[in-house]
């Protein structure tokens, strides 16, 4: 049979990340691929006896049976306090979903709001997986300019009055693939000029509370008026990503729509992830384990640029976050980042190809690098290699 | 902001079961509305037992970082086995894909096939989600008419010429909202007729393994030589819904554009999930615990339909299933059970209205009726509180 799929799936063939994840079942590749937190960050004996009090509770046959779309009251009510840590107040039950990872909220926000052929503003470069789901919505993405701090306001203007786009996309703290950080002001302006015309934002924030160096800014969402900012956060990075949990803040309007799309997504997201989330933020675990985790992401960062300084080739540029998970580096533009993967693969090391995280696939000269998960000697070693392999075409 | 929102939420309103769901917390109201499992048949014994063991593995760190979307590979493999029992044999890992619940396994298909204005053939009536999950990707459902063999093939032939439809979605098994069965012959007969036609077939089987009466019969994909039927089951009715699980099988092209779909829907199934329904498996608690379940939903099944034959009005008509969940009555047509409903909850009975079943929302005397959530006490109790209201309408 000769299947027809959907126009949806016609440029859809598996995000770079997902699909390099495949061949990492090869412990001897060094990989900056990814985007997975630190395994010695995760919370492993938390979980573990959370989970075995959970299964001591009287109450676990209600674990096993259906549960609400929107999500656990308990953890809902429970959420509406922790997003006073993104400097979200006020929210109540109605304005809060739980959501299957920060993707899965992505995903719900834009079925709720984008037709094939609406203009979708993002940051360029963003987040690449964004990029594809909003092609299976049909979205057109087109990119606005960043500076230093933020993103280019005159640019974001003009580029609301020449597409009128429906909606904006961005990721303000330690932005993936950047890292860098919008500053207070610039939210602030996006948040305002968005509502004056009318533009809903997606404001994503998984990486937020990985913060190792610099001063905390409040979320884009925390000046939110007119009620067109959703903010997603996530529990992959601070928890654990294989529980798939997380959190949307909306106008109640926007949270209902978005409820609605899950009852066809997924029903609900699973009753004991959901309630190792809500117990581990209950017990009050993430702020002493977020101590110790930013202090080795800290450490894995510094690693990296280290490693940076003494091997890359001088015409290599890159980012120096404050936190999150990811260094971005730029070579001069006759290097083909996309070209020079698999001869990198072949040297046991992986990066992303930047032109993933461009709407337009431009940036084929700049690369991703993720130091959260290799460990400290690994990171030297990786980066040693690149390098070399960097220079070589260089010397070309 | 005035929100607008996409034009396929527009005729989304939350599906009834989902809706009514929320009002259950009152403990004093008796519903038959639902689709829950018995909280009595849901194996919470053996689910904390292996709980407990992943807990205690070394491997454990592994549950909480990212898996891979397509689901853990041993589960995957496994699962080649297991649908055997639905008579599906020689399925290979790039057949299977391990989906967050049955519904999910349904939306990925439709993302994967479906574009609006698409036409979709449903039995009429059918699962009133699947109405919904065809509406939010704007395809169009018409309704084929079905006899007590299951599809009417003449109709079937006939609005597959008229329609030149996408796909036919279809519960062969303990249908959902009927809970009547297809025949053998009639499977074989819609499997050869759409290969014939080039018709994608959505075959939904949440409920075959909760057969108490008759003959195993198997599934539909069995008869695919063509490769166009895409098997969906669930472990929700036999496991634990809460636990969100289930497997698609289907020609290796579709499961990887699935696969591509569940990047974006969830990046994968939560990794406690997977683990806990393939230990379930592994172990081999499936059939004994399906042996003790299916003699509970028999004698539930035949205390309702004993209170339908003791308190019903005789101008109520409904089915006698062999299993699943589900028994479907008809009233006069005078009888309009959407306009009821407020007055059953009233009387704290709750059943869902039939009409939000059939694909052109027709059907306003049908009634669904759960029979496996209450306890027996309470599906006496229930029916005659509906019997007394349905009387009185009557009367009038």
């Amino acid at each position: 049979m000769d299947f027809v799929f959907s126009d949806r799936m016609k440029n859809m063939n598996g995000t770079a990340t997902r699909e390099i994840f495949k061949l990492l079942g090869n412990p001897e590749i060094i990989s900056f691929a990814g985007g997975n937190p630190a395994i010695e960050c995760l919370p492993t004996e938390r979980v573990k006896e959370i989970t075995g009090d959970i299964c001591a509770s009287p109450d676990f046959a209600r674990v096993l049976q259906y549960g609400l779309t929107a999500g656990f009251p308990e953890l809902r009510e429970l959420l509406c306090k922790y997003v006073e840590t993104a400097g979200i107040y006020g929210a109540k039950v109605e304005n809060v979903l739980v959501i299957s990872g920060g993707q899965q909220g992505i995903d719900l926000a834009l079925k709720a709001f984008i037709n094939p052929g609406d203009v979708i503003l993002v940051e360029d470069p963003t987040y690449l997986a964004f990029l594809q789901l909003a092609n299976s919505y049909e979205g057109v993405c087109k990119g606005v300019k960043a500076n230093d701090d933020g993103l280019d306001l005159e640019d974001l203007e003009e580029k609301i009055k020449k597409y009128s786009p429906k909606m904006l996309y961005c990721v303000p703290t330690f932005s993936n693939p950047t890292g860098k950080t919008y500053s207070d002001a610039n939210r602030r302006a996006i948040a305002e000029m968005t509502a004056k015309y009318g533009v809903m934002v997606i404001e994503d924030d998984p990486y937020s509370k990985l913060r190792f160096k610099g001063e905390y800014v409040p979320s884009m969402k925390s000046y939110d008026k007119a009620g067109n900012v959703i903010f997603i956060s996530s529990f992959s990075k601070i928890i654990s990503p294989g529980n798939r949990t997380g959190v949307a803040v909306a106008d109640p309007a926007v949270i209902r729509k978005m409820e609605i799309g899950k009852q066809g997504t997924d029903l609900h997201t699973p009753n004991l992830s959901q309630m190792i989330t809500y117990e581990y933020l209950r017990r009050g675990y993430l702020k002493p384990d977020l101590e110790k985790a930013v202090e080795i992401y800290g450490r894995k960062k510094g690693a990296m640029s280290a490693a940076i300084n003494k091997y890359m080739p001088e015409e290599f540029i890159c980012t120096d976050p404050d936190g999150g998970l990811f260094i971005w580096g730029k070579l001069p533009e006759r290097i083909d980042t996309v070209k020079l993967l698999p001869e990198a693969i072949a040297r046991k090391v992986a990066y992303i190809q930047g032109s993933v995280f461009f709407a337009d696939g431009s940036g084929t000269n700049y690369i991703r690098l993720n130091y959260s998960y290799a460990d400290i000697a690994r990171i030297e070693e990786g980066i040693a290699r690149l390098a070399e392999l960097f220079k070589e075409k260089l010397a070309k």
